[in-house]
């Protein structure tokens, strides 16, 4: 049955969205935006209103299909990536993480996306955005370090994700850079272990939210993640933190066409 | 009354939930999902909507039948244990506790719990996970007080049940592990008078939410469960937490077939 | 016109409310409830939804003639008092307090109120529960001290009632207990001048809720009931409390009948 | 177009709220309420909910009247002051302050208030109450300072009102009294240069809120508020403060005829 | 599609707002008002409604079409400035910034937007208020830096708007003044580099809510921003901040004829 419903969607895009074109994007850009320093990373999570789920399957499958347009649409300029949170956290149902060069971008993307059938059922919004940058906090670092950090997580599904916001207070900044970066140091060294299968990439929102990072995760052992994030709380650099999480979103990796079926059913 | 109604669910459920496998689902593996290491442990608490109450019984019934079949076939796979938390607690009517051996098998349970026509009527979920672990706190721990710990509590009914979520604070986690071991065993010696009366279970919630502990409590004796806690706030190791409670669920163990009595009157 | 609705509301209920048996309570347990210890207080505040007065006068009586049966029909085995906050609290209109040897009877009395026509109209509830205790905190206590306490506060109505929940840090806890008994001297000698006209009655609440007491005071002179709070706030043991109040509720005491006169207008 | 709105009210008034008397109240007492101590203020806030503004004109014309029947009806116990908060405050659209010197017949004006047709419409409240008393805070101040601070302040309408919350901590109530009345001559004479334009009045509300005092102030020059709390700000009596606002509330001095203008068109 | 719908408006507005005068508003006083001192500025935040893009598109430009009457009316007194948060903030969607001389005229203003068709979506507002000052914090400050500060920022559209509101905590206010302003330099110094691309505007709100400062923003360059942000944090008197956004509003500057737009769609 799942795979019908997958079948009548993607056979009543190109029909319901007429106006929009959805021709093979290039993923060339998505690549780049993923892994390069200067681009906007935000996560956007909503939940579902009471009336979604007490519509007809043939009107939510139609207004799902034109949040397959829209999503489409915008994929040729932004990194587009979806997450189920529903059953996994109390915050959110979906999460959509958006990598964007200009924030204009991602906010002309949520608002159509929000302005849609479908997402007019969207409630309780958390944004929050930040910045990739390049690696740069600890110059004296040794190179073997610098090569372990380097290495590719192992290859293969990692479906967990987890978000974790963090605010550092204002000890933290008024520390000297050569503390801070020693402090760094410790806690790079700590993380290492859990480099293979715990994949991590960081956005500095100081400014852009109440926030000073975003730290994103993905894995397939969150044994692992567990263990990663107590090695991390052991270390100096975490006494000057004023927010680790609050909230901590905890969901599945899933496609666009895997959340449809979800939303459909 | 009661029963007339519980007795109209069951002959109702197998005609009602037709494509659902109500067979004799194997208890086997759920001692193991009870008892073992790497265990997942969520709650999953949630309110009952305005509208429910107004349905008409037999709506209520059909709905709660349905229900039934959601988690019967789920029981196949994951331990679930149903909570009446209403009048008791103001955060929340209904707790599930599901424990399974992957996350991604209880986010499809309540993936389907939320989707069913009584889900819809679910509000307000809290939704909290952790991990069991392998008692191994305290190294130097005597042995007669590991004995003493693996006394099996008392016999019969345990109705009252208790979720405490605690968080540690910053200064816990920077301790020399033998300092906390030793703390752990001060806490561990304060609890043990209440070892019989009063069933305990602990999960690892780090980094799956803004909490490091979720702490479980059974008793049919409240007045022994409040002397623990008290006893617990008078050793040294209390004073490392940030968080505890906040909220305290309290309710009563119920079946199934009791949640749907309750709420189809 | 006020006495007429309250006739009605007698004149109906045995009518409509035919299967409970409103039967002459015997209020012999309600003494003992009130004054022994291994009591379990539980106080359940609520609001009244929006929709409750734009019902029909009728409709509302024909509710809160259901609900005068629930109330009267648990009282066999419970102590209920009930409280009108509405106009003094913001919190919520009504307050209901419920003592009872078992906590499992007073959730029984609870879903019994909340599932009547009257109770679906209830919304935000807060509920609290602590258990009483034999007076014990203060060993070495004078004996003119311990009689001047147990004088009765002056006859005649208290028409105010005020809650005030309680909970101590952890600093409190691990004071050796000589500390604490030679503080809570000092607190109740400050306290002792208002004995006479402003009523007291303690709860202790840790485990159960995210409290460790609940404070409950009746008065008829607010002036004295302030200068009493005030009184406390300069003793020792006041700098210890991590919280007080928050909410703190306020308002008046009521009989059921006079409760049932206000929202039947 | 306004004072024809008002006339209709005016004229309406006396034929929908019949069975009121809207005897011409005696202004005799207000004064008294006013200006005495013992007496009771209370501060209810409260949001219009979206419904309000929905219905035709002449239903809120007619709810309008009878909102003018319900307060005049209790002008003759108490004295109610009413203020416009919306478009300068996000807690709330409309402010009541009662004094009384029963707070019984503060809940009564409310209890008629939330009951009446237009009541209804009022949602959110926040109701918090204080007591006036006798200035006799600093026992040595010297009598020209005195002179001074009961010099009245300047004539003529005062349209700016603000309400501000404030609750002092533990160490606070923990100092002896005469370093508590220097930190307040302190206070006061920091004050003293703002005593013309800026009109205040203290209420105590210790016990009966979650807060120690109530401050309420009316101007017509909001620079010389802003500069008075900068001077107070600066006294070492303000490092007591736990709570200072939160909410703040600011709004607009109207009569009940210009409320009812506002909120009937 | 768009200019079409732009266009409409245009053509309707003077046909559907018959009563008010679009005249040409005199935009003189709209530069005073924006560089002068002792002017109020308030920032209002609102959601819209889930009912708003419900409506049909005709309605909905009809209502905007009073929405851009209503602007347009009050802009001969005030300087009304539109931003769209929607889509960076989990907030609000839209934000009003005003600039009055009195704040009686502001109340009018959000007092006519919330009573009209379209004013009646907008939910959950947050409202605050500043007072612009001249600027004289630091009086030893070297001219060669005032001059620095008084260098216009470079021309051009500058999209990106960030709000953040700041209270300083008492330890901040109870300094000499001297020390105060020594730190107020070092502050001033910190973000000099970024004078060119980010505009900055400051507004006391001391009194006027539970605040002391509300920062406003304008860049084109979100990265020059955010390194700004960092450099502030870095200073000394970021250590007196109580509070540092909470909000942060981000978002993008409009044109009211652009929100119309956005929102008409």
């Amino acid at each position: 049955m799942k795979s019908s419903v997958s079948m009548l969607v993607r056979l009543v895009v190109p029909v319901l969205v007429g106006l929009v074109m959805v021709s093979a994007v290039e993923a060339a850009d998505r690549d780049k935006l993923l892994s390069e320093p200067g681009v906007y990373g935000t996560f956007a999570a909503f939940r579902l209103d009471a009336d979604w789920g007490k519509q007809d399957q043939t009107v939510r499958i139609a207004q799902l299909t034109v949040l397959k347009g829209v999503v489409e649409q915008h994929r040729e300029k932004l990194a587009i990536d979806l997450y189920l949170l529903r059953g996994l956290s109390d915050r959110a149902d979906l999460l959509f993480r958006v990598h964007a060069t200009e924030l204009r971008e991602t906010q002309q993307f949520l608002l159509d996306l929000q302005g849609s059938p479908f997402g007019r059922h969207l409630t309780d919004s958390a944004v929050f955005s930040g910045l990739t940058k390049k690696a740069n906090y600890v110059p004296g670092m040794p190179d073997n370090l610098k090569a372990d950090l380097k290495a590719p997580s192992e290859p293969g599904p990692k479906p967990y994700v987890i978000v974790i916001p963090i605010r550092k207070d204002a000890a933290w900044w008024s520390l000297p850079q050569e503390q801070r970066a020693a402090m760094m140091q410790e806690h790079t060294e700590a993380a290492l272990p859990y480099n293979k299968t715990v994949k991590r990439k960081l956005y500095h929102a100081t400014g852009l939210d109440d926030l000073d990072f975003i730290t994103y995760f993905e894995t397939s052992r969150l044994e692992d993640f567990q263990s990663l994030i107590l090695a991390l709380e052991k270390v100096k650099e975490y006494r000057y933190n004023r927010r680790f999480g609050h909230p901590t979103l905890l969901g599945t990796v899933r496609s666009l066409d895997e959340i449809i079926e979800v939303l459909a059913q």
